[in-house]
């Protein structure tokens, strides 16, 4: 047992892997987060099971694949008895929280059909994603459906902000030259200032909330789910953080006229979606973009305030930091918008992991580039705490060793991540049921692989193409390579965890002894 | 709408396909259930989801292959949140009750986790699978085990019977010439009359049950499923069912010195086991086997005085009955005992249905060749009583049209079974760890392909080699047939229903509408 107590899990939403100073970043300022990664291992091949959030955080807080859980996408309920976080940390003596954003959403039906009472301690816990809910904040919340009285809104209303959803009509607006409310939801906008002030945006609330929580809980062991909802849109970010950057300092975008020429389909109707047709253009990038990098110096900002507050706390000699993000953004890149599809853009993540334990010592700085996926989040979560990372209903893996500068014998070769694009536009373009549209990626150290459903696979090749602008799915020369990654994800298919009910050490105790139970069939 | 009200989906146990007369059996009286053939669909190609009584029950009860439901093996407990057939057919106003064996384990754990109390109606049918459990009896019970208030040992003691567990003691047992108690467990006994007359016996004692169940539902629309235990081991059958059948009634064993000679490892293994040892020796088949046709020739005595009591009730006419088996028995052929694999005696099954509807007259007594698996049942309830066949967490299809002669548009073209055998011995001679000891079937018209983990594959050419004795899982000319086999396979298992919470319906509806709830990405 090493020194960690508590768990710090900060996520953010929609932040690319690669839009951190200390991932190579050319021009942003993250000094804090840069910090982090000087104190703990900086991963480079980590990737979400899959780039949307809801399905992807569900695959963070249950640790195992999307079809596993089985959340293909937001709001689809997850299921009433899958496992979350909290039920593998609870039993270890922490308290188990949330700030901020789950995207989780309580399967109503499968609590019916059970009789539960979700007014009961287990119930609750049950119905929030299995975290106490300091703050629950999912983070969108259009005039349309928003809620009056979420924390959100009354904080901002007790700050002075006027009107019904000040989520909208401060922080997530700007104001136009006669005073009239400019929305963030058109990216326009996203060059002005935000009408809320910096102290008072949803980074610097949630921030607080955080604090708040790790005060009140002193001496008791926690994990601490810090989920901002920035920088996802609407890319609109309070002074001075809307005019950090300007188009000068973006990096130039991913894409080529043969890219958009000739897309996979699957691609090619994604990029028939207007925010794909939006980023397309150079004036949204470089109005977008800046807007988007000066929301992550926000954060950035806010780490480096929740650092002294832990210092000043006595907690950063006993808590894992944990920094990363649900999913990426295609910012235009690939003549796309939003995420979804496996491109790095989209489907790789941030993850830096601090852990203050002296046997983290040699690995401090370090970056790590084994293929790493976000359900190895929980087995790392229970090593370090002293529990059983191999739990059977856990896909992933723990990721001490890494931590502690050590290989990791037998570390997996493939990463995987899915996709299920039923929701959105392209499945119409492709005229495809809602139980068509799916596709699985396996990333291997040189290869990415993507196998769809109803259409050709795309196949690129990291070590020559990083950029991934020249999809191999049809190249002659890869057929066999092809084929050998299409097993692969059939193996991976086949394999997943779905005895839940029962371990393999209680297997293996039970194997071969019916007879010793009486019953003795075979006998003569 | 069709006349049907009830359902009456009789189970036997282990019953192979091919031990009934109207099933081709050279040798056997079943002229009761050979008469249910006559008024209603023989179905030839019937298979169970995995050759062994629980994972296999648990797919007719959820209508979901085994991996899907993650059951694998008898004892593990079903998931809290798997529906069975009560969530189904109760809403369509049926009461839904058993009579008999289930092997359903409740998910305690699972239970625990959510706060649930099983005290509570939802709770209990939870913890019943579904089922009102009018008599539950998963029917083994050895002496170090047995409840001497099972209701079954109860009824026997009021009959007369002594003793703490008269269902071993009486109805499993025969006597001795010094009347010493001759357990049923050992085979050798099995030529003998059990010690419990056929009016007590279980079979009969489970009729009588079912009977009072129909009787007190009255015009009260039900499902009931009549599950008997025979003619599952302990191979014991009352006077005069133990001697019905001589050595001489017996077809011939399926098996070959060539196949006993150079076994698949995985069958192999398999032959090790005691049960496949002892019915390797001809003694064994022939002590067996009569007694074996005999309890199958008690049940259809029994079925008969069931279909009886129907008609006195006014029944027959608003009833849907069906008669299978959860999975065959080796009975030696092959070299083995018992089942799990997925030769013919194992993994097919008996299936007959029974439509009083008038539409079904045109196919009264006509056979179907088309590939079946136990989870079309639920399908075909629903279908039948008016509810939705296609609901988000079946993996079936109603079999309806086949009742009705008509044929079935797209229909499946390959039917899937199931292994696990982490809990065998099998396992350990083959030195796998529990997570390495699976197998998948495909059969479709022509070909039989069974894929192991960690082995080689079998293939079986079923037009010109029905007995499989032919394995071409090696065979060079078949490789690419094979392959594309493993093909299917692995679609199969990457499109399983793992997406339980929502249906393509809601998802069709709500496709592509982010921009009428309010959120408006990729806006300008």
């Amino acid at each position: 047992m090493g020194s960690v107590r508590n768990i710090l899990f900060v996520m953010c939403d929609q932040l690319r892997a690669d839009t951190l100073g200390c991932m190579g970043h050319p021009t942003i300022k993250t000094p804090y987060i840069d910090a982090l990664a000087r104190r703990g291992v900086r991963f480079t091949r980590a990737y979400c099971q899959a780039p949307v959030c809801g399905p992807s955080r569900m695959s963070f807080y249950t640790g195992r694949y999307m079809t596993s859980h089985g959340a293909h996408y937001n709001d689809v309920p997850l299921r009433a008895d899958e496992w979350t976080m909290g039920d593998y940390l609870r039993p270890l003596g922490l308290r188990v929280g949330l700030v901020g954003k789950t995207h989780f959403a309580m399967d109503r039906e499968g609590f019916a059909r059970l009789g539960l009472d979700h007014q009961t301690p287990a119930g609750k816990l049950a119905a929030e994603c299995g975290f106490e809910g300091w703050e629950r904040d999912d983070g969108l919340h259009p005039d349309q459906a928003a809620r009056r009285d979420l924390a959100y809104n009354v904080y901002l209303r007790a700050q002075g902000y006027e009107g019904d959803n000040p989520w909208h009509s401060a922080a997530n607006s700007a104001a136009g030259p006669n005073g009239e409310v400019l929305s963030g939801w058109e990216m326009r906008h996203a060059n002005l200032p935000a009408r809320v002030d910096k102290a008072h945006s949803e980074t610097a609330y949630m921030t607080d909330r955080a604090m708040a929580m790790i005060a009140a809980l002193g001496d008791t062991p926690w994990l601490l789910h810090l989920s901002y909802i920035k920088p996802h849109w609407p890319y609109m970010a309070p002074a001075p953080y809307h005019a950090l950057y300007q188009a000068a300092d973006l990096p130039p975008a991913n894409r080529s006229d043969a890219e958009r020429a000739a897309p996979h389909p699957v691609v090619g109707a994604f990029m028939q979606h207007d925010e794909s047709q939006a980023f397309a253009r150079d004036e949204v990038r470089e109005r977008v973009l800046p807007t988007y990098m000066g929301l992550v110096t926000e954060i950035d900002d806010h780490i480096g305030r929740l650092m002294r507050f832990l210092e000043q706390q006595g907690r950063l000699g006993d808590t894992l930091l944990v920094f990363t993000s649900d999913h990426g953004d295609y910012l235009g890149d690939h003549w796309l918008g939003e995420k979804e599809l496996f491109h790095e853009e989209s489907a790789r993540i941030p993850l830096i992991i601090v852990d203050p334990d002296p046997a983290a010592d040699s690995a401090r700085g370090s970056e790590c580039d084994a293929l790493v996926e976000s359900l190895d989040l929980i087995p790392t979560f229970l090593e370090v705490l002293g529990g059983n990372p191999e739990h059977q209903r856990l896909e992933g893996r723990s990721l001490l060793p890494f931590l502690h500068g050590a290989s990791a014998a037998g570390w997996r070769d493939a990463a995987f991540s899915e996709l299920d694009y039923a929701w959105r536009r392209a499945r119409l373009i492709l005229e495809r049921t809602p139980s068509e549209a799916r596709a699985v990626m396996i990333r291997t150290a040189r290869w990415k692989y993507v196998s769809y459903d109803g259409f050709p696979p795309q196949l690129f090749d990291l070590e020559a193409d990083l950029l991934e602008q020249q999809d191999l799915g049809q190249a002659p020369e890869h057929a066999s390579l092809r084929a050998e990654l299409e097993a692969r994800i059939a193996d991976w298919a086949r394999h997943r965890k779905l005895r839940l009910t029962m371990s393999d050490d209680i297997i293996a105790r039970r194997t071969d002894t019916a007879r010793q139970r009486g019953i003795l069939f075979g006998q003569w």
